[in-house]
C-alpha cells in the first residue's frame, strides 16, 4: 500500500489536557461483515457481491487516481481531512476515530496518537477547532496508521442528536413528479437508529413492499448555533458525506397519516459515509456530480448544483426552529431517478446492490438483504 | 421537611464495578430559574407567577397527602421510585441523577452514594436492573439527601435517541375534531433538543402565531428491543412521566408540506417531568386522570383510559420499524381541549402559565415567554 510522505516523527505535545473518558455506552451493535481491503475495496466488494463486470468498471471510474491524490494533498496540507469511524480487526465492540491518509488508504488512529482524544467523531466535533487541529497533527505525524486491510469502516457519525432531512430539494426531481418548486424547504427526519455503515446491508422490512433508493449529499454540523444567519452558516459545517435516504413508498404516501417519519426510519434506512470530508477539503459542495447505481445500472445522475435550498440556506432555515449541535446530520434531498416515479415503478429486492456516489466524497455500497 | 423512615446506614457494597466515567459533553445549557422549594413548590411557583387564587387551589388539590404518602411507601419498599435529574445550587453545569424521597421531598444524590454511578438517567437505564437496584439501595440508605431547597429539577431525560410522538390517540380528541378513530397509530417525532425542564419556560417563537398546549402521558424505554411482542412490551418500560407536546398549529396544518415535525420541535416545545416514575410505582397507567390548566383554568380534562393505542401496543408497533433503546421517550397523544379546536381558537401568549397534571405522576408548570 502506498505510504504518504508525511513527517514521521510524532507530535509530542498532547492535543488536550486529559479530560476524562469519552466512552459511550449507546453505540449500536454492528454485524460482522467482510473486511475492507485497501484501495481495492470497491472492486473487491463488487466481486464479492457477484456484480456484472460493467458495474466493476463503473466503480473503478469513481476512484480515479487524481481524486485520491487530491485528497492526499489536502490531508497532508494540514487543512482538509477525511474523518472516519472504524473498528480494527479483533476489536469487536470499540469505535475509534480515524483520519484517512487518502481515499481508501490507511487510517491514522487518533486515540493511539493521543489517548486523551475522544472515541467518536461527534465528540471530536464537540471539541471544536482543538479537536480538528489535533486530528491534523495526528495525520501529519504519519504514525499510528492502521492498514486498510484491518479496518472496518463504520458510519462517520453514529448517534447524532438529529438527522434532519429535506424533501423535494432538486429542481429536476420536482419536474420528474410534476410537483411545484417549493417556496420553503420541506423538513422531515429519521431517527439516528436508522444510520448504518457505508458498506453495511440495507434490511428489507416485511412491513414494506416498496423500498426505494435516494442518493443524497449529507453535511454534518460542527458548531452549535440557533438563529444562524445565512452568511455565517457555512462556518457551522464540519464537513460533507454521502447518504442514501432509503424510503418505503407505501408508508410514505399511503400510511401513517401521510407523515413521512416511519417510511424513512426503518433500521438500516440511512447508509452513511464512507468518510466525513471536512468542509475545507470540498471545493464547491454545490457543484458535485451525484449518482446512484442499482446492480451497476445508473438510476440517478445529477449535480448538486440542482439543489433548490443549498447548505447555508438549510442551516439558516432549520436553526430558526431548533438549536443545532455538533454531529447533527442533514440529508439535503435527492435528484430524479427514484424507483417509485418510474413507469412501471421499480423497488429494491433482496440481493440488489445500491451504490451512491458523490464526486470528491466517495461511494457507499449497500447490499439489500 | 418531613424525613422518611428509611434505614440510615449506608449500603457498603458498591453497586457497580468502577466502569469508567459517564460524563457527557452533549448536555444542553439550562437557564437559571427560581429554586424549587420542598413540597410547597407548586404553590410557591403559582405565587411567583402571580396566578389567581383559584389556580393555587387547583394546584393544592393535585398534591394530596395520600398520593405523597403512597409514593413514599412505594419508594421505601425498594420497588417503585421517582427518578429525577437535577442540578444542585452552586453547581452550574453538572447534571446529577437523584431519587425523590417522595413527591416534592428531598432528593438522594446517586453519584454521592456511589461514585461509579452515571450522571444521567439515560445512562442509568442503560445499566439495566443493576442500575435501578443500586438506585433503590441509595434511596433505602436515607443518606446523601439534597434538601429540596437546593435542587433545580431538570427534565428526567435530557438527550434520548428518540422522542416518538403519537397523533390522534384519544377517542374524545378524535371526536372533538370530527376525525375518524385511526386504525393504526400515527407516529411523528420531535428532536431531543425540544425537551425542557418541568418548570422551565416555553419560548414563543416569532415564526408562529398559533402555539398550542397538549398534555400527554409520556413513557420511557428501559430495555433495548426490536420487533417486541405486545405481551412482552411492558417489560421494556422504565417508567412514566408528564409531557406537554407544545404545537405550532400554523406550521402543523398549513406549512412544511404538512409534515408535522417543525411544528412540534421548536426549542422548548417539550416540557417533561417532574420525575420518571418507575413502572412498578404506577398502579394502572391507563386509568389516570390527565389535565391541562392555562392560567389556572382547566382546558383539558380526561383519563388515560381514553387512549386508543396503549403503551404495549405502541411499543409493539414502533419496534416493528426501529430498534428501541433505553431512554427513548414516547409521548402518547393528547385528550380534547386543545386551543386550535375551540371556537374561536385560542393560542398561548406571553405571560401565560401552562400546567400539565397526571395522577400519580405529578405536575409540570411552564410559563410562556
Amino acid at each position: 500500500m502506498k505510504k504518504t510522505a508525511a513527517t514521521r516523527h510524532r507530535q509530542l505535545l498532547p492535543c488536550l489536557e486529559a479530560s476524562g473518558s469519552h466512552d459511550r455506552t449507546d453505540v449500536p451493535d454492528y454485524k460482522s461483515r467482510p473486511e475492507v481491503t485497501g484501495r481495492g475495496v470497491l472492486l473487491c466488494r463488487a466481486v464479492e457481491m457477484r456484480l456484472p463486470l460493467r458495474s466493476c468498471r463503473i466503480f473503478r471510474r469513481f476512484i480515479p487516481q487524481k481524486q485520491t491524490a487530491d485528497a492526499q494533498r489536502r490531508g497532508l496540507s494540514g487543512a482538509g481531512m477525511r474523518l472516519v469511524q472504524f473498528r480494527g480487526s479483533g476489536d469487536r465492540d470499540g469505535v475509534r476515530v480515524g483520519v484517512e491518509q487518502g481515499e481508501g488508504l490507511g487510517v491514522v488512529d487518533l486515540k493511539a496518537f493521543d489517548p486523551s482524544m475522544p472515541s467518536t467523531v461527534r465528540e471530536l466535533l464537540q471539541l471544536g477547532d482543538r479537536g480538528l487541529e489535533c486530528a491534523q497533527r495526528a495525520l501529519a505525524s504519519g504514525q499510528f496508521v492502521v492498514d486498510r486491510a484491518n479496518v472496518q469502516l463504520l458510519p462517520p457519525i453514529l448517534t447524532p442528536e438529529k438527522v434532519v432531512c429535506v424533501g423535494m430539494n432538486y429542481r429536476d426531481h420536482c419536474l420528474e413528479q410534476n410537483a411545484p418548486i417549493p417556496n420553503e424547504p420541506i423538513i422531515f427526519s429519521k431517527f439516528p437508529s436508522a444510520i448504518t455503515g457505508p458498506y453495511d446491508d440495507i434490511v428489507l422490512p416485511p412491513e414494506s413492499q416498496e423500498v426505494d433508493w435516494e442518493v443524497e449529499l449529507a453535511f454534518v454540523i460542527g458548531r452549535r448555533g440557533k438563529n444562524i444567519q445565512e452568511e455565517d452558516a457555512l462556518s457551522h459545517v464540519a464537513g460533507f458525506t454521502v447518504a442514501n435516504d432509503v424510503s418505503a413508498r407505501d408508508w410514505q404516501f399511503r400510511r401513517n397519516g401521510k407523515q413521512w417519519l416511519l417510511s424513512k426510519t426503518f433500521d438500516s434506512f440511512c447508509p452513511l459515509g464512507p468518510a466525513l470530508v471536512t468542509a475545507d477539503a470540498v471545493k464547491d459542495p454545490h457543484n458535485l456530480g451525484i449518482r446512484c447505481l442499482v446492480n451497476g445500472d445508473t438510476v440517478q445522475s445529477s449535480n448538486t448544483a440542482q439543489m433548490i435550498f443549498k447548505t447555508a440556506a438549510l442551516i439558516a432555515w432549520v436553526s430558526k426552529f431548533v438549536t443545532l449541535t455538533p454531529g447533527d446530520v442533514f440529508l439535503t434531498g435527492t435528484p430524479p431517478g427514484v424507483g417509485v416515479f418510474r413507469n412501471p415503478p421499480v423497488f429494491l429486492k433482496k440481493g440488489d446492490v445500491v451504490e451512491c456516489q458523490i464526486e470528491q466524497l466517495g461511494s457507499i455500497i449497500n447490499k439489500v438483504i
